[in-house]
């Protein structure tokens, strides 16, 4: 495993490097970020981690500050799984150049997170622009639990004719159902019980009746969640709002326990 | 997913199925066990998974009293996991009857774990072997993490001419490299620490050179940990004693961290 912090050297490195597998990260991995390794060295070529916390997706300073962070544990994760390439670029390496091609930002980004976090899909895709410059690779894996990412960037490489593949894996859960993500490290045993309710409750809801969304919204704060953002039913494919469950709809959740705000669609 | 209760309804049930997997467990389930159910679904036939804490494999009764319990989350994970049967007995429904199969206990059973828990193999093989009567399953799926365990059920099929297949699956870590187990469950953090420095640890050790097993054990306590049980290399396929690591060996470690009792092997 090679560990890069220059963009130079790394560069130099995969410049004759067509099959790159690109598993973009914040760190503080988790086993929905082994999953993405994972299919991605099932595919053979090379595959590519970068661990960059992006000040630009967070809305809220206090919000960066307290992500977590663990490079150590991380590095004999990504050792173990026998990722090729390691790049951990500090900010100025990643906002000092101009990219050839401008974002393309779906109005997409404007429901549900959008709402919520001003900013965040922009700086997401300004730095997923960057990295697809700066890495050239032939796919990038990202998981469903970030589902209108995942859409946002798809939309952008389509929009912006990147070659890139994108690889949309499956969302990883805990033993007791809530979605693995590097922020479940911030909540305490009583939390992460509560978060194991929302879960199974969503995942217990019948399919194709009419859902009343405010009552569910009620039960989910009776659980001991502090804030509901949002619980509503979108299509996947057309990002457009449904009333009922079915193949096609997902529910999209965001809600906040103590200082930690979860999101997760079933 | 039907849960039966009963022998006789179970077996009613599964009187005409001819192809199902068993995964045999004691409940508390955790990413091990998913991994198993998940690789027994994709075979096709029906997975079909028991939930049994079997007292006569604990040598100590604080341990079994202690063992974690929780069949509500575990049910809800096994629905999730669209498992076809589960299977809950008591105790007196599997031991009251005299299964038509003695128990073949091979001498592996004295070594290892076999030192420090008298009985406890015998325990194992006593209930998997009543199982598989009760059952008759074409498959039974176990881990490579109880390895010694896996050997002598392997065995025990075998010189029985039981006809179920044994499908040896790989271990199942923690983000932190542990090695999944119900008994991380009872661990606190400064606990799961020092299991992962553990874990790290003998992952880093060099291959082919003679290993002093006496200062790697001296190195393990100093990480924090009670009491090495033992530190041992042997074959994977002869499970004869080693002094080198290779592609044929593994190094084999039972520890405490306070009054849990942890097993590796890498």
């Amino acid at each position: 495993m090679k560990i890069f912090k220059s963009k130079q050297k790394l560069q130099k490195e995969i410049l004759y490097e067509k099959n790159i597998s690109f598993v973009p990260t914040m760190g503080s991995l988790h086993k929905g970020h082994e999953f993405l390794i994972k299919k991605s060295k099932k595919i053979g070529g090379k595959t590519l981690v970068t661990i960059f916390v992006n000040p630009k997706q967070f809305n809220k300073k206090s919000d960066y500050n307290n992500y977590p962070r663990n490079i150590k544990n991380d590095l004999i994760l990504l050792k173990r799984l026998k990722v090729n390439f390691v790049y951990i670029p500090n900010k100025r390496e990643i906002f000092s150049f101009k990219p050839n091609k401008s974002v393309f930002l779906d109005k997409v980004s404007k429901k549900l997170c959008g709402q919520f976090r001003k900013g965040h899909f922009e700086g997401v895709l300004d730095v997923v622009n960057r990295f697809l410059e700066i890495l050239n690779p032939k796919r990038i894996y990202l998981g469903k639990k970030d589902f209108q990412q995942l859409y946002l960037i798809k939309k952008h490489i389509q929009k912006r004719k990147i070659k890139t593949k994108v690889i949309a894996c499956k969302t990883i859960r805990e033993i007791n159902g809530v979605a693995c993500s590097s922020r479940n490290k911030r909540l305490n045993k009583k939390q992460l019980r509560i978060a194991s309710q929302v879960y199974k409750f969503l995942f217990k809801i019948k399919k194709k009746s009419k859902l009343n969304l405010n009552i569910l919204k009620r039960k989910i704060l009776r659980f001991g969640v502090n804030k509901i953002d949002y619980l509503e039913i979108y299509n996947v494919e057309s990002f457009r709002k449904g009333l009922k469950l079915n193949t096609n709809t997902n529910i999209f959740v965001s809600y906040h326990l103590g200082k930690v705000r979860l999101i997760d669609n079933i």
